[in-house]
């Protein structure tokens, strides 16, 4: 590798407000407050924890996860699992599809350090996989993906999860290991009982599926899914053996969104994830202009929040800057440091290469975002 | 820096079908007749050339413009313009506000090495700068940053300008050498009479604010501004001694939205950007999923466009997910690679290590983008 990446924003040590602009910041009380949380929601239940590591991308988030009790990680990305096998994550489990040769053997090879699962929706994928899997010569773990209302990728319901079941444990090299049943668009409904309908749903083609597998004696011994906004319901299924939540230790501005079973706005987890920016123009009254836009936070859910100044609304954002209406009130001088609240986490964590981790207005820890940019 | 880029997606000589996904693609047959068509595009006018380096963050391309006679590149970030130093460019202008000592003291440090200019638009600053340029002994060339109707940054045209330009001139370790005179929004007006009228505007308020500058004795050697979408009118105007043109080197789904003069598809240059991607999931009919979502370009623009298969629409974007619409047409198998034309440009680049050159098929060159993140 040849490219370097910059040097972090701040050093152990650094006060907050001295930290270099912009830069992503973790309020470590909250982060650890949202990782007890988690423990104290699931507690009724029995289901295994494996956090999603495509939120953070970070192995030092990874390994605190772990070593409360998660059983490991899912990934996205082949690039991205072979960060965590680097980060020292032994258990990991591919969310996802992956398909071509040169992938599948990469991923092949990474079962030989690793306890590797991976999703499919495809038989000729399953062949593909098997192939890659036998010239390794290892064994990989495979969930086949269904379409539980997301609509994205997985395979309806039924029957044709049978019939790829069937096909992965026919497999030398393959071994079934149950479902994936991820609802993602079930995430972000805003009302609690949308939640818990779209829950009820994807718990009801399950069960219709696992009968039907059982009648083949295909043992699905993982049902897998579940987002921060869900992982009530799949928790308290009996259907789900693991869950899958990952933005449960960050949040973000959509997530700010979802409501409770009273309309009231949910509290489950809180905000520890903040961009930091810096005031750098105040050039017309009513405004400034801050020196984070779209190269510093996606606005794909919208625009971020201004934290801690009430009535200051970002408007807009162009590449490097953003816009903050003031007059519906707060007031914001030049080279004043502020936090945003991102839209959203996952795609605006994979803009940086450090994530400063603060605590009592002090830098305490400075983690490396390891997979960012491991898209492939 | 202990961050680990990854491997590049491809190396010089793989097959274009064999680069692994998503990858940033740049045509370089395009490419080039890119940066021949703004000089044909420039003949007429004896503007300067000095490209934005924001699209691009690589070296690589900055010293291929310059060799074409570009008489250096513009950045955004004092940590951006420190990358292109370090890639070999010794002018350079920063065309925003730097605020706050530590990034001053770093921009003053980079004028040691390189011929450094920064905009201004608050007296403070002013005066920070100087004390800046003072403490590392150098003189910084300083631009008066003008609002010329894109209401961002900038000062209002007229007496605010001569007072703050007075206020550099005067200050020992600053030149004061002109003019910031940016139009963004300009940029992405569709119809051509509506950038030509922006374009009009901003160069009255300008040539009334000259004439003022002239009886203080404050010469504008250098009145900079333009963008892709609106270089042809400053460059024609007479009164812009220097232009900033970014996109045109790669182009993106926004700027292929622009009008002509006959409402036709501005058609100055053409799209040599692209990210390539995979069909990753055929599990549902009538479409496709691809492995290029969120983390892969910016919808800040809107969706990407699919290249090279005519009725195929890219819908939706989640994090690692795209999908794509083949009901209007179109037919795309497993695995097949495509190439998607990037909603905006800017923030995608941002998001890659490695931008993958292509000529005939074949990987010719692979760039680091060393200024990715360089957000500080």
């Amino acid at each position: 590798m040849t490219t370097a990446a910059h040097d972090p924003p701040a050093l152990v040590g650094t006060s907050l407000e001295d930290v270099d602009t912009p830069a992503l910041l973790l309020d470590l009380d909250v982060f650890e407050r949202n990782l007890e949380a988690l423990d104290a929601a699931l507690a009724a239940s029995s289901v295994r924890v494996r956090p999603h590591a495509k939120p953070h991308k970070c192995p030092d988030i990874a390994r605190r996860q772990i070593a409360r009790g998660a059983v490991g990680v899912c990934c996205q990305k082949v690039s991205e699992a072979e960060a965590f096998v680097r980060g020292g994550v032994t258990d990991i489990l591919v969310t996802n599809q992956i398909v071509g040769a040169p992938k599948l053997k990469r991923l092949a090879r990474l079962a030989c350090a690793a306890r590797i699962g991976v999703c499919v929706d495809d038989a000729d994928n399953v062949e593909d996989l098997e192939r890659a899997a036998a010239a390794a010569q290892v064994t990989i773990r495979v969930l086949v993906e269904v379409d539980v209302g997301g609509h994205r990728c997985g395979v309806a319901p039924g029957a044709p999860v049978v019939e790829l079941a069937a096909k992965v444990a026919a497999s030398p090299h393959l071994r079934f290991d149950g479902l994936q049943a991820y609802h993602g668009r079930a995430q972000h409904l805003r009302r609690h009982e949308e939640r818990r309908a779209a829950i009820r749903a994807a718990v009801d083609a399950i069960q219709t599926t696992l009968v039907l597998l059982e009648a083949r004696a295909l043992r699905a011994e993982v049902v897998t899914g579940a987002g921060t906004g869900t992982v009530e319901f799949e928790a308290a299924s009996g259907v789900y053996t693991e869950v899958q939540p990952g933005s449960y230790i960050f949040m973000d501005a959509d997530y700010g969104r979802n409501l409770g079973p009273d309309g009231e706005a949910v509290r489950d987890f809180q905000q520890s994830l903040f961009v930091l920016t810096t005031v750098m123009s105040r050039a017309r009254p009513g405004r400034v202009v801050l020196d984070a836009g779209l190269k510093a936070h996606s606005v794909d859910s919208g625009m971020p929040l201004v934290a801690d100044v009430p009535g200051a609304v970002y408007t807009g954002a162009s590449d490097e800057h953003g816009v903050v209406d003031l007059r519906g009130g707060g007031s914001l001088a030049l080279g004043q440091k502020l936090r945003l609240i991102p839209g959203h986490c996952d795609p605006t964590v994979n803009m940086y290469d450090w994530l400063v981790c603060v605590r009592s207005g002090r830098v305490e820890e400075v983690w490396p975002i390891a997979a960012r940019g491991a898209g492939y």
